[in-house]
């Protein structure tokens, strides 16, 4: 078993790593740190309101019991040299400056954006493109680390990669535009989204992220030459959008390709597509990395997040688009906090150490 | 004053009907049909649920005073003689036999999609083809009707048509993307949008919504010769979905423009926009046909549906894209049961009234 | 292996019932009945939308495979000799006529509300009044029906009952007085609660509800003597209504005892309550009749509904009344579509064939 | 014209009271105070996203013009000599402090809660108890201050009190009995409710919101003997829980009065409460205190919260209660934003000026 620790643990992402790790055949919770408030408390005092005796504690699934004895540090008590791995659930300001301490020491898989533009990073999804994780080895020596710092992607980024990765290995892909619809646990909760703002509403801005996705987007699927990765090179358009729903991002994809392509071999493709994960056997991966439905309504937040735990990218109608050139349009759901979040950044710690860079 | 009817005028479009013809300066509600379970009786009982003394009114305004008292009748019960205009409010099926019969004595406006695609009907939203309204005398002759059909567009491509309109006249139009999210109230309410269904949700998927939207957006900004409307020449590309919003769609637009535009210029050239609106006085025209947003955070369905009565069309957002030649981006927010339902199709005889084809 | 058949199989609570008998290791779906638009067809093409192609169903479980490939027939047509006991998701009028032709031959366990208020037909509630399924032999001979009606109570009732019984049993009622905020759930899907209707919004009303409650607490706490239920004698005053809510219904209640109590005492003896049910090894039971929390901000209807299955009433806030002789308060949630429809009524179904009445 | 100063201002409340007091025909904005970061700025910038651009405005008005040209300075930095009155929109822990500091020199009408419990002090709602505002003489010389501090009720208080009043003045209140269920705005945007939070969700604890209508309620409807108020003597049990609305509380309320009531009376006294406040003619007052409707499917807070700008309270479904003795039941809806806030207090002022207190 290896021993992780995480950083930003009483936080609504740093709890979805607690579940996430929950009897995980590979790694085991030792130490939690969280900030000066919670410091020094036992996990289960620190997630307690002293006022009013509720747990602050969001997840839908019940707390770990073996996480509520233990104590709360600050992070820089971590004792790093019992640790085989941290995962961050931290501000990106925090980031920059905590995630290299850590990472002198110890590999560091974090959900924030702070080093995910940097040029010796690689921000992976494993079956996408594990191969950029051998980039983290490069990382290692130029910044003279023990450890390293391998961030998760945008979860926005998420389900668009995966569904445009076994389009762009059988199509190639010359265009992408896309149009958000996307859950208010995106925000978290400090403060999040205001219920004021979201009933009975869309709002039609999220700061940076169309910036961010389209970035993303083109490094993952770029080509890594052992030294360093070259972005894909074809245009991505984004439109992100917050609606009223709790988890799930919806997301109107319309993607024009290199080569001819069919609606069934789009689908098909996308139905066949493993990305070499089934045969590596890392717990947490999906059966289908894409779940394509023939039923038009579908997919829909509420109905298709959960789906194999969250981690498997909802798609459907399929269907051909008569403006772009070889022009395919798709709707797709992905699970936000799930894939997008802490059990996507497990899913890369596993793929990690399945390629002994851990 | 002008005397009217209302064909379906105890569900929801039909309420919508008598709020926008209240003390009204030209027309007048005289006469009121709805279904065989209604004629008979008074407004005011008709709406009343008998078991629970409730009132069906679906409308946010009071139900006006002077229709409260008026009787209901069914439709070839309606006195003709005595009516000058006819709006309905019902379902196509239903529109595609009792229409013809009312236009044969009486002009219809229409808010039903059954005459929408003839070819000697034209799509009006004054503004943006006014002059295609010329086609109902030919309407008219060729069919042998005293009156006419004029049906309103769908409430989707209301919205979408009036943006394009000043794009179209000063840069062109290439192709149109548009991912839409449209509010409930638009399914009606028989049986409507299930609260069960959309809580928490949103639904991909609206049948035969998209392809209403690209054809009718091309039949609109099409060239009226005086014989015939010539559908404008460019791709328009659509995926209609549902989210949790009362009233008000929301759009994500990406225009292609035939020459090159700034988005200062697309911005200016929406905000003079006005269509010859402005020197028809139309009573309910708005003073803007679009209202421009520098804030990011607009346009929103909550906060932006009601400006002008709901007869205006908020963009905000407008900026470069980078990825279709002259691509420029926009949301926009579109009263669907104001001035995409009834309040636009009083407002279309106004313009027929003004131009004296009423 | 017990024969079952659900009759309104299409319908949600059909499907409900389909979900609950899924693997039930007592039961066996063999047969299902609906509507004549249904009948002649596989499962399958009858919850499928011709036009769209998209499914009819409602649970967020995916539909059974054991049940797609079963014919739907007219209920007319079941083979009740092939039938050991019969589930029905059906309105009130059309179980007024379908339910005394179905238990002429065989037992039959009702979702609708037909038969609640007969004489000679107990509401039953495993653990709070499993004595009164004893009535149903009365029934039988009186009717002179092989089989027999059994209903379970109105779904609002169900939590309602469970957390009263303890109390009742220990300390007496004097009065319930009871406010409830339900899950649009519970108003079915024909129509069910309009999207329109509840975003943003209370329903103050739900018709007949209070009723059915207040007549139902009485007759479930009531005393058989063998003969008849006497319905308990004490004052129950319920305000019902509808809130912006998929599933679980939440009640606040106020319970004024005969005996003193305290907070504690109330609490645990709710913790305690069992109702017989542990021993009996019924494998729809929850292992907690009610699950009571202390932390003040539960129970919520998202977060515990789907506790053990949905078959637990989650109770919190239980607190002393000033205002009320002997006054505690408390709220609670109860899955109304799990345990206050179709699990509900497999679990009615376990018991009678634990006590051998089936 | 009185001149006025809004001291936090730029928060929510603080908007609500500039939306309350724009074009209002005795008082005038001048002066705007806010916390240090918007100090210095125009009100316009101070409200101004620096990242986005976006504006922080949450009212559906729009921003008054003639607000956005004044300089916000810190509280310590107002004219207090330049100003006739002052309305506090700050938490209760800065009030506690700042308000006595203002009130030295100027009334102070305010939305805290800090001195709502005091024993010179009454808590206004004008109609209810308009006859307490002498109180504050009294309070001015006790504590040597030339102003003073008038807190206007909780907002789930003032929709209770205002229902109990006539039914108390005629009938005699035994006992009350209410359970809310409050709409999100009630809790303001820093944080406010988390729409994570309250999406498919009933939330049924409010911290110490009980026990504030509880207190609240029996001094409100106190008696003032021209030295102290005698708080009303009959029991209150209050059950808060907060649900998925925007604005508007909604409150199932229980009546048990000493005398004999009909329903047809209760609401005939409703239906005429005036409380004097006609004939004062206060620009805010609403022309009925409370509006009774007959339709059971009202008061909704969608569709009533609205009427008379907010600040009348809707009542329906008012009914015989067959549990308390003398028992009347009844559901309001009450602007919790509106005649619950901002605009209330501005009424309070009003009422305030009439009586030449201010």
């Amino acid at each position: 078993m290896l021993k992780a620790a995480i950083v930003g643990a009483t936080g609504i992402v740093g709890q979805q790593f607690l579940v996430a790790l929950h009897h995980h055949p590979w790694f085991e919770v030792r130490q939690l740190a969280a900030s000066e408030r919670s410091a020094g408390k036992k996990y289960s005092q620190a997630i307690r309101d002293e006022k009013t005796g509720g747990l602050r504690w969001y997840c839908s699934e019940e707390p770990p019991s073996e996480a509520m004895d233990l104590n709360v540090v600050k992070t820089s008590e971590l004792k790093l040299s019992e640790c085989d791995i941290v995962f961050t659930a931290i501000e990106p300001e925090e980031a920059k400056i905590l995630e290299p301490q850590l990472a002198q020491k110890v590999p560091v898989v974090s959900t924030a954006s702070a080093f995910r533009y940097e040029e010796d990073t690689p921000i992976l999804i494993p079956g996408v493109n594990s191969d950029h994780a051998d980039l983290l080895d490069l990382q290692r020596s130029k910044r003279g680390w023990r450890g390293f710092i391998t961030p998760i992607p945008n979860c926005t980024t998420t389900g668009l990669t995966i569904t445009l990765k076994p389009i762009f290995d059988e199509f190639g892909v010359q265009s992408v535009l896309m149009t958000s619809m996307q859950a208010v646990s995106g925000a978290g909760r400090s403060p999040g989204v205001i219920a004021l703002d979201i009933i009975d509403n869309v709002i039609p801005f999220i700061p940076n992220e169309e910036e961010k996705v389209q970035q993303e987007t083109l490094k993952i699927l770029g080509s890594f030459n052992g030294n360093s990765i070259k972005p894909a090179d074809f245009g991505v358009s984004c439109t992100c959008t917050r609606v009223n729903v709790r988890e799930g991002h919806t997301e109107s994809v319309l993607v024009s390709t290199v080569k001819e392509n069919s609606v069934e071999d789009v689908a098909k493709t996308m139905r066949g597509f493993d990305g070499g994960l089934r045969e590596m056997g890392l717990p947490s991966a999906p059966k289908q990395m894409i779940t394509v439905h023939d039923d038009p309504y579908r997919p829909q937040p509420r109905l298709d997040r959960d789906t194999e735990n969250g981690m498997t990218t909802a798609v459907g109608r399929v269907r051909k688009d008569t403006v772009m050139k070889n022009g395919v349009k798709y709707l797709l759901v992905s699970h936000n906090t799930k894939m997008g979040a802490a059990a996507g950044a497990v899913l890369v710690a596993e793929l990690l150490k399945k390629k002994d860079i851990l």
